[in-house]
């Protein structure tokens, strides 16, 4: 074997996605053709296709015998496992989760959704889920048998800070392993609302290199793709734009500061001023047809104001080509995008080059799903960097990715102990 | 010559890399040792030695004749041009230019600095730039012959943005070709305080990957590492932390807007807020000896508090590891780091796990300069996606690197046209 020098996870996974990519595009082919195309040495080759094998992710379909017109022994083929893709997203909300299912060349399976109260435990939540999920595939016919992957998002930062009072919910530790024993497949978990936002910058034409992304639900999250990779930070904590400080004689936050965005433009906040200012809204649908209502309107106006100080002022500092608001409040009052562009654009430099567009997010409530499943796919460059579900049984040859695989790995993640190249 | 998919900038670079630093390491080997050590094909190996003889980063030293026992033709031995390496680093400050010179090892050859007055005109920088290159390295005794590439840092965002009044120095787009001819040698050019931040990022134990740097001098301007890679933006405008508003009803600043953190924590807006209550001072050492004065501590810790909050409210969105505050006023009043670190602590999320430490700059003077070599030697992982110098030279065959080419090539900052990976 060769000796190596410089090697990193980098090339490894570069030179995975090549194969991979080959054999999606030009079918099952032999060795030999695949390390042409690629541009690999043979013994390279032979090392990233024996990795691939080892995981399940390609298999040998037959050999080259009836192609061949020269001598020599016939070539084994190889080609992307047919069987081997059904790849698992569940998005748990602080009010429902969403469940998606892709198979293998990323097509959506199964898609739905499933409501539970806010106050849940998780337990009961995962239970739900897992309901949910055997509905489904009963309904559809589709046979859960070869999941390769499992994708979670949860509310609060991931993994949640150890040393502190914290706005993560209890609990979001027991998702991965609980999904991990059930299904028997590695998993990834993240926070929901940084899924959100890689699936936004994926999603539509083209990828976003630089995109800030914050949605309005319960409570007020952000996610960030920065130089075109999706941002989790030094400690996993990146994209925590609703407690910037926008009232410092504000409200309490649940985060222990005052005055944070949240306590302004999150729904709960947003219908509390409302009834504050005589009007009685109960609920997120009442705002909608309520929004034309004067008290109503300036509670939005406020709301707008300081969501577009905080991304305004973001985007100062990281310059981003598209600024994307989520919610289901932006469908409900279109108006409030409009007024969150406007502002801003008072906090950036003059000038269109220093202006990001500012727009409603083109995913609705399956964004986080999505965005788990296209974390656990792990093929969009966003994502260089970005820890991978099977690391583990990638460097463990004994532990064969299919089969009697004895302890599912659960990755956390993690870029700032990942980023070793 | 082998079909090619998915071989895109970043897979060629990592190649040359590992060829390099093959060399580097194991000194002159032939192309067949090469190819073994590094895992890649022969015709892949080929190409890449190709590409690195044709820029001259590095040479044929002989044949291995006198090493072989066995039959067959001598093969041609590689190595590192030991003549190749000469690497120029220029920081263009508002009030002098500092300059450095590397060799193909990185060694530090030459560094200095020259005043020139804040009006100077370009041409008479750059001239001025000229003179400082020459005086140094005659005193010592370098011949500076073979420059593989300049790095150039330049004050204002770069390129300049060319649709508005802005805040770009005029000329700046004149440094990089005036280089560029009179040392017949490819330049990169960016903003002189994101190659700071480059330099404080590289320096030191290890390299940090999630950072934000500060430079409070004779503007605000600022610099990021996030997720290991520097950022530049959607158009190269990444960094503006001295454009965000600290004061709603302040001071005009030169952006255009009122009461940027610039009108507060800039050396001239210090200087004028210690004037305006009472205590006259003309520049920043007369700032250091005053800094226990009543008055003046109250403008310092105004100055502390508004840059705490900019830069604790850019660390909620992206949790770095460290915040990193340059210019020299925080050598004469080391107070204001320790002000600004209670300021950022007052806005992250409570807890050990989402506080950056927070502390002065490594580097003084040099750090823009030594920066713009780093991002010339392009060898730092925080630099993937980022251009190279050589790119123009790489992509043109009939263009050789040494010698007679036509017109050198100057490649300007924008990640977003390069990011294709």
């Amino acid at each position: 074997m060769a000796r190596r020098i410089g090697v990193h996870a980098l090339v490894r996974r570069t030179h995975e996605e090549r194969v991979l990519r080959a054999l999606r595009e030009g079918g099952a082919m032999s060795r030999g053709e695949i390390a042409e195309l690629v541009g690999l040495s043979r013994s390279t080759l032979s090392e990233v296709t024996g990795r691939l094998l080892h995981r399940g992710a390609i298999v040998v379909v037959d050999t080259d015998a009836g192609r061949r017109e020269g001598s020599g022994r016939p070539a084994e083929r190889l080609a992307l496992d047919p069987g081997s893709g059904q790849y698992l997203g569940v998005d748990f909300g602080h009010r429902r989760v969403h469940v998606v299912v892709a198979d293998a060349s990323h097509e959506i399976l199964l898609s739905g959704s499933a409501p539970y109260e806010d106050d849940s435990s998780w337990p009961a939540r995962i239970t739900q889920a897992f309901a949910l999920i055997g509905t489904l595939s009963t309904e559809a016919r589709v046979h859960l048998g070869a999941l390769q992957g499992i994708g979670l998002g949860v509310p609060g930062p991931y993994p949640a800070p150890t040393t502190t009072p914290t706005t993560a919910s209890p609990g979001t530790e027991t998702v991965g392993p609980a999904f991990a024993e059930r299904f028997d497949a590695p998993t990834i978990v993240d926070n929901n609302t940084r899924l959100a936002a890689l699936a936004e910058a994926i999603s539509g034409d083209g990828v976003v290199e630089d995109l800030l992304y914050l949605r309005l639900g319960d409570g007020v999250g952000g996610g960030l793709v920065v130089g075109g990779r999706l941002v989790t930070g030094a400690s996993g904590l990146a994209g925590e734009f609703g407690h910037v400080t926008v009232q410092p004689d504000g409200r309490p936050c649940r985060c222990g500061k005052l005055g944070c965005l949240e306590t302004v433009a999150s729904i709960p906040a947003v219908l509390a001023a409302c009834r504050a200012n005589g009007v009685p809204l109960d609920n997120l649908t009442d705002l909608g047809t309520a929004a034309h209502h004067p008290a109503v309107d300036q509670v939005l106006r406020d709301a707008a104001a300081a969501v577009g100080r905080v991304m305004g002022r973001a985007a100062l500092a990281l310059n981003p080509a598209r600024i994307v608001i989520g919610g289901e409040i932006t469908q409900l009052a279109p108006v409030l995008v409009n007024r969150i562009a406007a502002a801003v654009l008072r906090e950036v430099l003059p000038g269109d080059d220093a202006s990001p567009s500012v727009q409603a997010a083109e995913l609705a409530d399956e964004a986080g799903a999505i965005g788990a499943l296209a974390a656990l796919f792990h093929n969009s460059p966003l994502l260089v960097g970005y820890p991978e579900a099977d690391v583990a049984s990638l460097d463990d040859p004994a532990g064969p990715r299919k089969g009697h695989r004895p302890c599912p790995a659960t990755t956390t993640v993690r870029t700032s102990a990942d980023g070793q190249y």
